[in-house]
């Protein structure tokens, strides 16, 4: 049995405000849950008993029993798998020496949940462990951003900057990378294996004030050469056209 | 004013049924419906006077007037942008012989209308001109497929197919491509500039009997190779990467 709090609870995590305030998110399926785990401290897990018994290992602050159609109500999901996690977020630092060794990205307002979820996938699948976002940026942590992360958030460092102060602080000691259509062809360009690749907005890209800080111009061409076609890239697959170009060459 | 019969016709497309008995499908906004115009028959053209009077070039066989609020009533979009379009839906042949000379897709059960939509931009920024669908690959005139292709169906031709029929009939004729956890690493393989890629469903990848058709199975490596990470990519951005790799060589 839920409790009405609870309920209340949960439901007002998939409004950032209440995430900030109780530095709570929600994640739901047996996968996503189990990936999370042991990674982030569990506050709250309610699923059916037999998903209990099949998962005995798991920790959690508090357990509650619920079946099927209590999960249904308190879900996110259409088909609501047995399990919701209510873990609390992490906090973390970096190492501005750390990131003149290795590849990280930076994100400039990418809006849509789904997009941010599925760079993150991105990141974890290169092995690229710090994500620097913009204030504008989706929340690394709504439920659809969490959902699409397919567990990557357990790996993936986020970090919420005013990216314009960041990356003023990374100039001069590390390359900044970013896509522009008057870029040099990244197949032929020289890429280093430690740098900020910085990815721009759906409908803007990268911003007037954050490209003049990018130091090396890339383009992703299409083929063939000159021929019309789709005027862009989504964000996730530009994204990973651009972070597999740099992992292909090591 | 939108007659009543219009309203249900708009609502219907929605369903696929609907669409295939109709033949009809629908397109909003006015990047997407002036993308789709020059290539499709617009058979209702819904707008309001001010995108009327800026896209006087636009021909459909029925113009009606409406004002935003209209609009909004029979829009799938939060924000309808004044203008909805009802486009026939083409019917495409292949020439067998031409694809033997050139690189195309064959998506095996790809579920997602998103993904369907962000695979077929791929395609067109990569030129890549047909793509065959299985029967149950996501509907590609679904108002979700349409929105994400972002005009890239006025380029791409979709042919849904028996799969495996299909690639029986490319069998011996052409490589046939498909990414596997135990295929050769994709950036030190071979590969031609003509021949199939399958993609496979999201949560299954390319099912058995396929993937006794495929003849060159490739791998997306991960950084750094080994490392624990995401199980996989989501396949609009596995076809991404495979696509480029492709035209990368080029």
């Amino acid at each position: 049995m839920i409790s009405k709090s609870k309920i209340k609870l949960i439901a007002s995590l998939s409004q950032k405000k209440f995430r900030d305030e109780t530095g709570l998110f929600i994640a739901e399926g047996t996968k996503l849950v189990t990936d999370l785990a042991p990674s982030f401290q569990c506050f709250l897990l309610i699923a059916t008993p037999p998903w209990l018994s099949e998962n005995m290992d798991i920790k959690a602050d508090e357990i509650i029993e619920a079946d099927i159609d209590e999960l249904k109500k308190i879900s996110n999901q259409k088909s609501p798998q047995g399990v919701l996690a209510v873990f609390r977020q992490p906090t973390y630092t970096y190492n501005p020496l750390e990131l003149n060794h290795k590849l990280s990205l930076a994100l400039d307002d990418v809006q849509d949940p789904g997009n941010l979820g599925t760079i993150l996938r991105i990141a974890d699948w290169f092995g690229i462990t710090d994500v620097f976002c913009s204030e504008y940026t989706a929340d690394a942590f709504s439920p659809k951003t969490v959902q699409a992360t397919m567990g990557a958030l357990a790996r993936v460092k986020v970090h919420t900057v005013n990216l314009n102060e960041f990356l003023q602080s990374c100039a001069g000691k590390l390359p900044i990378y970013g896509t522009f259509m008057d870029g040099e062809n990244i197949y032929s360009k020289t890429l280093t294996q430690h740098g900020m690749i910085v990815m721009g907005n759906e409908g803007n890209g990268i911003s007037p004030s954050i490209e003049k800080l990018v130091t090396e111009k890339l383009l992703i061409p299409n083929y063939p050469a000159g021929q019309v076609t789709s005027e862009s890239l989504n964000v996730g697959v530009a994204t990973a056209l651009v972070c597999g170009e740099f992992r292909r060459r090591t």
